[in-house]
């Protein structure tokens, strides 16, 4: 397929190589044009405008939050405007169930086709195409672009015909993630201020109840304390649970967890926390124990 | 082995059945003696006296809380005053810390050994001498008692050679399970509220990121709804996370997730959950929620 690829931060690279594998043809663009760089070396094509990348079969979002999709799509020369009637926009980027509601909207206003298709994993599952992609929208766009939630994902998971539903089930995919650092966290602080090793401990945990990839991979990062690089910022963790929170005011169901979770992102990023890996909220609990 | 057994609720009962089936000699006791029954069609010689289970290598307790344990302990004819010196008593119960490092205090006082051994796991995996055990205590004493580690658990993890750190591994490790129990009743909620078909989002949960058995377990319970008979009831639940709290006080660790667990066990009891399993905290969210 001829696909126009946006957002070249750490998980759009990685889909966008997993398309080149795969053998599309995939122009990408980035606002910051270098980070193009290593597509090209890879057969992609560097566009210097998002109108360029809209001469495609589909174009695919994959940006940091609402406001640069809505840069993007609503723009001068932004996809509303761009994409030809009957292309399909799968967006991909977690942003709010609202502006998921709204793009889907005014993309079938303008005649244009709109998928929601964010993803589960992590940059490294990006850029081996084992990305868990949650699809929603109607049923033949989403079978017309078929081949590219199949080059970037291991899985891909219909949940509604309801574009903002994938949305929303991503965010809450998040928040449970979220709260199995902040539990974790809180567990390791308890254990260890009575002595017991913490790796021994995550050892113990993935070994029995909880061998599941995400105690894995969260239990390591809280036990080695290594924040830095950020594979997934404290900023962007906090954008999600502020949007879980907005789904569920909209929705009135009241979540506790993620309240709480809410005010934990708040002190972390109050103690430098901005650079850091959203998993440095498990390391909140130690602090407060004074370990 | 000459081994005696005491307390046969719905874990010890899997417990020493397990036992039997490893060809050990079993002596039950219990408070009410007839749940003695069925396991005295297995081979176990059922007693009626505390003292008369002491006559072996050693005294296996699996009751429901600190004041059995104390009372099969220190009450008249107990363990204290009847288990022969040298002797082990394997305390499998989930107590509090300060009960354990007082019993590990007072058996060395009288001469007696004492293993920590909490399991986890539910009933079915109890009978089928599959449960984790997370055991601590004097190593001596934990090779004496080996066979009949072994013989109840699929996995032993010795965690100290402070019997209580097993106490508040064990303790932990039920905390992280009510955490999960209530994150995944928010998400729940959450979504289903947006119209996800409950079901089909647990099957997308558990194949990716969380395809743990705690997530399985507890999500098919939540799903169903079905929180009667109560595999591990609710009052139990509210106990371990009360004795979280206890310890955590002790230990001088702040743990935001704990205290917030605490009111929703409160909740769940003050709306008629004392006969439920602690699972259905997993329902308050939907149920604040209004569906």
């Amino acid at each position: 397929m001829k696909i126009g690829f946006i957002g070249l931060g750490r998980m759009g690279s990685g889909m966008a190589t997993s398309l080149l594998r795969a053998g599309h043809h995939v122009k990408v663009y980035n606002r910051t044009a270098s980070k193009a760089g290593e597509l090209t070396k890879k057969g992609a094509v560097a566009v210097s405008r998002i109108s360029d990348a809209c001469d495609a079969d589909a174009v695919v979002t994959m940006l940091a939050n609402d406001a640069a999709v809505e840069s993007v799509v609503y723009g001068a020369g932004g996809l509303l405007t761009s994409l030809p009637k009957g292309r399909v926009h799968v967006s991909s980027s977690t942003i709010s169930v609202s502006l998921s509601e709204r793009l889907a909207a005014d993309h079938a206003n303008t005649g244009q086709r709109f998928v929601a298709a964010p993803v589960l994993g992590r940059p490294d599952v990006a850029a081996a195409g084992d990305l868990s992609v949650i699809v929603a929208g109607d049923n033949d766009a989403i079978q017309d672009v078929a081949p590219i939630l199949d080059a970037i994902g291991k899985k891909t998971l219909v949940v509604s015909d309801k574009p903002k539903t994938a949305n929303l089930v991503k965010l809450s995919g998040n928040f449970l993630i979220a709260s199995v650092i902040e539990s974790l966290g809180e567990a390791v602080a308890l254990v260890a201020k009575d002595g017991v090793d913490r790796e021994t401990y995550i050892d113990l945990l993935t070994s029995t109840l909880f061998n599941a990839p995400v105690y894995k991979t969260y239990g390591k990062l809280i036990v080695e304390g290594k924040f830095e690089p950020a594979c997934f910022a404290a900023p962007l963790g906090y954008k999600d649970i502020r949007l879980v929170l907005a789904a569920a005011d909209d929705l009135r169901v009241p979540m506790p967890v993620a309240s709480l979770l809410r005010d934990r992102f708040l002190t972390l990023l109050a103690h430098g926390g901005d650079k850091l890996d959203w998993s440095a909220v498990g390391q909140l609990a130690s602090r407060d124990s004074g370990t």
